[in-house]
């Protein structure tokens, strides 16, 4: 059940990407609204909302779609949010709740708090969920469904607007963390911008490789490889700025990675069995942990294992 | 259609875990043998196996096993092959095929072939498939379908053995390739091996942060790291042995998979934001072609999210 929520008079969604789409299927599906203002810069994105009836009302102009809104949501990529928070600042009305999706939260405070007037809440948030596809058709409601969503508060801080929000990404169905938008960023940096960085490598690296075909790389990607491609087939323009604007953060984990990859690559090289052993036996556990905190499939292969319709009529035979 | 097969009279599988599971599953369902032996130095999994009906008869000695077999597969880690070749050697039966299942080729050939018979005939084989699970109850018969296998014959060549294995591969589902041992090496160091070892360090890293909790990389693993989890999951001792065994190959993948990391690591600190959206870009036509090639699903986030059954009610009503 959704727990009773009072609506929002207007929420204005700023870029209608994955996560914004998502979000207007979630507030159409549970009334989390009662008018949903679309706000694109791209005019086919924008018509593209409008053929999905995604919201009420479509703005070329940000700043038109945030008037009287009591909800302004930033949708955009991280580098963007600064410009998007000038643009609207003069539009904002008194009292509106302002917050974003950006995967990186200390540069976003420091982009957007500088333009937005002592009149509004400023609440930024991270709903951590998402896939490797992108656009306003990508969007799905069950994204948040049993995902996380942080809250870095700043000051100073709303507790009625925190309350709000809070109860606006659990009607969502997340569930909802507070902590600062610097300790938001360390563990970012690990569990997701780390991942992706090395994603995109690894699979760079394969593209490169002279002595090994492409096609040789497509037919055996199932030995492992094809994992790697999902995070890195992910928007580009989306990682630029988490990377451009998580810059420290980033390379103090990558350097613990090369650090430890170092370790594994020198025992490798000694054959050192005991060693590698030890390692690949610890990683185990985690995995474990984050299936029984039903953040992941208990399948094998991610349940990728499906028999073919062909296998199935056989068995039934 | 399962192909025409004319049945081999016995087959011995020596190990019964994941791969020796999903053979004898295939076996079973396709007519492939008219007796299944099994053989594990383990008594567990001897019983357990036993206890699934994977076999016709179980065998502690692997010798014992191989007696009359017409084809004997080893499906035991590549450390061990050399060993067991030994073992069985004086027990084969004149024109037995004798092959593996190892992800590593030369090593494989130079510790079996000097152990065997010239009256048998050596054809080793790497179907590419796995999940991450292990042991007798992880084997699913589909497992091989839809997957390559790679055949490395070596000298001298039995035109007619290498045929029957092809058959025999064939109606498990998979289609078949032939490639030198040295270029298979090549070709897994970098679409297994080294995807294996950067998922084992980076769950490695996470593991050791001190800033950053362990229940944190749980809660908010789906923000990426997940997808690392899988791998790093697999079997340790069996990876242990690929890269004692796959030390020259793998090194190779990893000094380039480390000098392309320290480029974007330079455009990271360098704030070079066209460099990593055109490094970011060009990895996503690999994606699509390996799920053109029908290695992966289609589905974002591989498929997993799958509404939870309450949310269906929900959206039903």
């Amino acid at each position: 059940m959704t727990p009773a929520f009072e609506p929002f008079e207007k929420i204005a969604l700023i870029g209608i990407g994955l996560i914004g789409s998502s979000i207007a299927l979630n507030v159409r599906a549970h009334g989390l609204a009662r008018h949903i203002a679309i706000s694109s810069r791209s005019d086919g994105t924008l018509r593209r909302a409008e053929e999905l009836g995604l919201g009420d009302s479509y703005h070329g102009d940000a700043a038109e779609a945030v008037r009287d809104a009591d909800l302004v949501i930033l949708c955009v990529p991280v580098g963007a949010c600064g410009a998007v928070a000038e643009a609207i600042a003069p539009s904002l009305r008194a009292g509106a709740i302002v917050s974003d999706v950006g995967s990186v939260k200390a540069s976003i405070v420091s982009q957007m708090q500088p333009h937005l007037p002592d009149h509004v809440h400023f609440v930024p948030a991270h709903p951590i969920a998402g896939t490797e596809q992108s656009g306003p058709d990508a969007g799905f409601a069950e994204l948040f469904q049993n995902r996380w969503c942080i809250l870095t508060p700043v000051q100073p801080v709303d507790e009625a607007a925190i309350a709000r929000l809070r109860a606006f990404w659990e009607a969502c169905g997340s569930t909802v963390e507070e902590m600062t938008a610097e300790h938001h960023d360390r563990v970012l940096a690990i569990v997701s911008h780390l991942p992706h960085l090395i994603a995109y490598n690894i699979v760079g690296t394969a593209y490169d490789m002279e002595e090994v075909t492409q096609s040789e790389v497509v037919k055996y990607s199932a030995s492992g490889f094809r994992d790697f491609t999902r995070l890195a087939s992910s928007d580009p323009t989306m990682w630029r700025d988490v990377f451009l604007n998580n810059r420290d953060a980033t390379l103090e984990v990558l350097a613990r990675f090369s650090e430890d990859l170092s370790v594994l690559q020198r025992a490798i090289r000694d054959g050192k069995g005991e060693q590698l052993f030890d390692t690949f036996t610890k990683t185990r556990a985690i995995r474990r942990e984050i299936i029984e905190a039903g953040q992941e499939t208990a399948k094998p292969n991610f349940g990728r294992n499906k028999p073919p319709k062909k296998w199935d009529d056989e068995s039934a035979s």
